[in-house]
């Protein structure tokens, strides 16, 4: 016999599939749906499908938005010959968080990966080198992961890129502020070295 | 300028609204909601709402139920003769879980608190007394927790209980199972001496 009844049950696996959700978070936050109004739930309720209903992405850089093209993409006093290339949104909205840039954004939707069979045809290249051409895009900066996918999917644009009359860069590698470097592997090391700035 | 389009922001608020969930974590997990496919976000929804519909408390003990009585109440195999009297459904689930008991429960729905002005009367107290003489309840189990208003409540009933014919008893305070009992105060460790059985 089940702790709870089934609408509880089916609610507790609900939450469970959420990421970081356990099982244990999942039956407190399931009770306490049970514990708000009506009113309170419904909300909550809405709220899940009106995002899927009105949000998708900017037809110009793949940004979430409600409508055909995001708040990046529409704002003029941001500069629109600068193209930050990311992974996916939650990128952006890290980039967006810090308040360092100011320029647009282009979203891959993804990384090369062949041994999860995605392929450079798979992300949203042709729409970058389209954008480079039509928005008269000055500079590329590939804001992407160090990770082997994320080195993979660099190397790949900056070697695309190179026939374009554009900038490139990458954000650098290293060690991140207020870390003790001996918590680093050697290969952060080598690129932060490598990566040193003068002061 | 909002980092999220409405919808988006709306739903990180909702998030936020529940037990233990942050902002970030109230921002990832909306995040992940406009990852899934339409129809998972719909069964979510729904399954909030479901919860909210058709949950109610048991007509006999307090519990949780779709159905008048509960299934704790119709089963016929549990000690008919024992009722576990616990604050709120959270205490019978963490007692159901541990499979120790196997009687019967009666829910109060809050502990006498003269600082958020929750009086006796505000608890299933009447119920109680009503059931004891209506089934013939002979032995009675306090388990409420030892906090100020939890002692109040067990004082207040064990007086209460004096008049009737049932058997009452009160759960053990006492230092939990694999704990050191250096981390535990004074009161506890009293308590625990107090409560001391013979081996
Ligand atoms: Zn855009
Ligand atoms: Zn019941």
């Amino acid at each position: 016999m089940s702790l709870y009844p089934e609408s509880l049950t089916n609610l507790i696996e609900q939450f469970q599939k959420l990421p970081t959700i356990g099982k244990k978070s999942a039956e407190r936050l399931a009770m306490s749906i049970v514990d708000k109004d009506s009113k309170s739930v419904e909300d909550f309720s809405n709220a899940l499908k009106e995002v899927k209903d009105k949000i998708h992405p900017c037809k110009i850089c793949g940004n979430l938005t409600e409508d055909d093209i995001c708040n990046i993409c529409k704002d003029v006093s941001r500069d629109e010959t600068t193209i930050c290339v990311i992974e996916d949104v939650r990128n952006l909205i890290a980039i967006e968080k810090s308040s360092v840039y100011h320029g647009r954004y282009h979203i891959l939707g993804g990384l090369i990966s062949p041994s999860d069979n995605v392929k450079a045809e798979d992300l949203s290249i042709d729409k970058l080198l389209e954008r480079i051409d039509k928005e008269g895009i000055k500079e590329i900066i590939l804001a992407i992961s160090s990770t082997i996918e994320g080195e993979t999917t660099s190397l790949f644009l900056a070697h695309l890129l190179e026939n374009k009359d554009v900038r490139v860069s990458k954000i650098a590698s290293g060690i991140p502020v207020g870390s003790n470097l001996e918590y680093f592997d050697q290969l952060t090391l080598e690129r932060a070295l490598e990566d040193r700035r003068e002061i």
